[in-house]
């Protein structure tokens, strides 16, 4: 327990937890300041990812290798997935896809970007392991081309139509969480010398006891699901008023969030001239999302959703999907960085932003 | 005639060719079986591939490095445009286009990834000339773009736009030849010296002589045009048999029986760590249907079709014919190679697979 | 003006400046004679380019590396983006867009091929600085991104869509300027060791006195705007006379005019074994029509257009512009080349003029 308040007294991002409790209140209080919730919830959602992201080193520095490797990769996005099973329970479809869509556009351009831009305002030019980006932006391709398919292939009988989608989304996700097993096998087990740099993990930080780092997973993920209601509930209405397109929220903002946590981690790699680390939190994690956590979801929702859900994407998504993942390959090439490639990745990203902002309430 | 027993009594492919006879016989007896002669058909052609491209090989050998490259390069998809001839001819056009398409994209993944996934599991890691690789993936790239751009370029008023698509087409098709004629002028001549290792050839196979090979040649020519005529009558009603859509029947079945031999070459050549050949295979055969196959078929339904053939192709095909080419752009792109490359490439190879298999039957 | 003399003398595509003359008399006598008018008006851009590039260059290398550098990345489609003005002034936005297009295709494509072409005739194998290309071919990613996007996310509502593409067109234009600024930032102060080679300039050309330049600068750029009014005034008619589509004549005509100086540098670039240079034109080029040019005139046409254009190009020029990207960035991520490869970018670049040439009135 010690460590834990030592831990929220050296990093100010913890000192936002105390909006955890402020948001319950609120809550109780004004269920109907759609606004202030979706802000309070968004305040305390980022610390609690910090926490859970701290608590999965933790455990995986305490279990070897491979089983830390493995927890690691699986739990990194836990804070995306709570978030989305929340939506999903709440049957609202539209914001699952656009925050799966989302986190993927969003880690491989924003975070990727934001790497490449802060480091290479501090190192003139920066190098990294290129096979293991590779590697990644290979597996990333691979789940974005299954993420495509279904929408590349129209049927135009409606009702035979969404049948086939339906069949082809459980199949392509039993075939995602296979390709996913199977990479974790080579970049953990048969082949986990080409990875060395990159799983090498943040240095100098102090892993928690066990049973303290175990009992905070379990204990903030209840948290996060607790505060994901809050904001799955108010975002629509908060996004009214401030003048969003639910495309524009589900896409940018909630992305955003949940991925906050590792975020800082890519950032301060970056600053650290440790690039293998951030090229590898931003497109890990975006594989990930599209390998593990979009299956998942189609799967769980024929469990705890009104209807099963599809990987039938808006057109739209799928083309930022398919540029994210072309930007990503092309830049990650060479592996060497400078700060206008940092810039390019921004760029691109800003110009999707723009638009998702810009779209018309009914268009998406 | 010796050496071709002793072939035949060494590779127990060639034990298929009993059903040769067998599926003649068949025909006559029972000519509305559909289901057993489409069986007795693949088993035939299978062996008879194996058996023209040995005899190509041989010719070649005999007969110097620039006119035997010329030979292997022209003849060695035989089996693909005897095939697609046949159902050329019987005007089966939705079932030709499928087939281009098919081979296309199961050289492409399904060789590709196969070779990768073979030589992965007995070497650590695969090193390759990636010059060559490049080059055949560049000329494929062309030629995907020319099956595109008559599909991207869609013009409303449909009797303007058929006369566009044809006119389109035949000139395309004699652009297709051209680039194929120079790219063999490159490879084999000015720039010979930077494909040295992918010409190499199967080392340890004894070359059958002149005469038996052009026999060979000619002869298994006219039984697979033979065999091919029962493949393509019975294929489709087989296919409602088993139930499979045209299109799975098409990209994926008559794919793989047409090109049964060079698979067994590129396979071989993977376990014996020379992923060269096997890319060299895989790459080219690709390239040549697009280049030197399709604009063929498409001039020749001038003359043998009941009306002119066009490259246009259905969008979901269009479309995976785009990702097998960048899937190998990407992946061929570092000249190394390890079994999990060949896991991802065989993964986009099983998600248009599977999507052809669940599609409804009236969708393509 | 000795020095112009003496430059006329020695450049026989200068001699074409007699057409200017030529050109005006004939509009006074002849308005009518569209066709006339339209290869006369051609004939006079072709040396006007020329002598506009020259002087350029002249200023540039007097006023040392930096606003040099700036002002001949700025001036450099100056030709373009006066006939641009020109066609936007007379509201011809379909012409004004095929050209913003077809100058991107014809300088990724044709001026890039035909240099590794001629290059690749005279020299077995070239090797150029590929960090450099890949920055420029990076930008011209960005850039064809920016413009895919209006294409790529259609709004049904037709009031709120047309509102929405002219919103995202004024953003994406600021967006594209400021990365146009950051990459001069990039390419001419901070990284500017990378792109060392790529920046050489002509070598052997003797540059004018600043007073002759200056002139030369201001009097040309009068010369091409009032040529360009006549060239835009008969293009249409004239392509009809001669059975060409608007869209072939946009795309291909007018960007092969205006493009012709720098052809002319980076052909005689790759003549002399200098292929950085001629990679530098023909990509920069376009990045900077992408980025620099095209934003330009969506925000000029709500100062001097008869209503607001948008980045909204027609799919067959978004596909295109994309292919021809992709193309670049496949080609030039090796740094070396040989004719083959320029073979392969020109068959893309021939596709497509085929396909436009081919394509019905009506349909773009």
């Amino acid at each position: 327990m010690n460590a834990l308040l030592k831990e929220i007294r050296h990093n100010p991002l913890l000192w936002l937890l105390v909006f955890v409790p402020v948001v319950f209140t609120a809550e109780k209080l004004k269920p109907e300041a759609h606004t202030l919730l979706f802000v309070l919830s968004v305040l305390a959602i980022v610390p609690l990812a910090a926490l859970l992201s701290h608590a999965t080193e933790s455990v995986a520095a305490k279990t070897g290798d491979a089983v830390g490797g493995l927890l690691n990769a699986t739990l990194g996005n836990l804070t995306e997935l709570v978030i989305a099973l929340t939506a999903l329970r709440a049957g609202q479809y539209m914001l699952v896809k656009a925050s799966i869509a989302g986190a993927i556009v969003t880690n491989t351009l924003f975070m990727l970007g934001a790497s490449f831009l802060l480091g290479g305002l501090k190192y003139h030019v920066q190098e990294y392991n290129r096979i293991s980006a590779r590697m990644q932006a290979g597996l990333l391709f691979l789940a974005i081309v299954a993420l495509l398919i279904p929408s590349a292939v129209s049927v135009a009988d409606s009702a035979a139509g969404a049948a086939f989608t339906q069949q082809l989304s459980v199949c392509l996700s039993v075939l995602l969480i296979v390709a996913y097993g199977l990479g974790m096998l080579f970049s953990l087990k048969t082949h986990c010398e080409l990875f060395a740099s990159a799983e090498a993990g943040e240095a100098g930080e102090v892993p928690w006891p066990m049973g303290l780092a175990l009992a905070t997973l379990a204990g903030v993920t209840v948290l996060v699901a607790l505060v994901s209601e809050v904001f799955v509930e108010s975002v629509q209405k908060a996004a009214e008023a401030f003048g969003m397109s639910p495309a524009f929220v589900g896409f940018i903002v909630v992305a955003l969030v949940g991925a906050a946590a590792e975020m800082a981690s890519a950032f301060s790699g970056a600053r650290k001239n440790r690039l293998d680390l951030s090229v590898g939190i931003a497109i890990g994690s975006a594989s990930q999302i599209a390998l593990f956590v979009a299956p998942v979801l189609v799967l769980v929702s024929y469990v705890l959703g009104p209807t099963p859900m599809t990987l039938q994407f808006w057109p739209g998504a799928v083309v930022m999907m398919l540029i994210a993942t072309l930007t990503a390959s092309l830049v990650t090439n060479s592996g060497r960085s400078a700060w206008f490639v940092g810039v390019l990745v921004l760029m691109v990203y800003m110009i999707f932003a723009m638009t998702l902002y810009l779209l018309p309430p009914r268009a998406q």
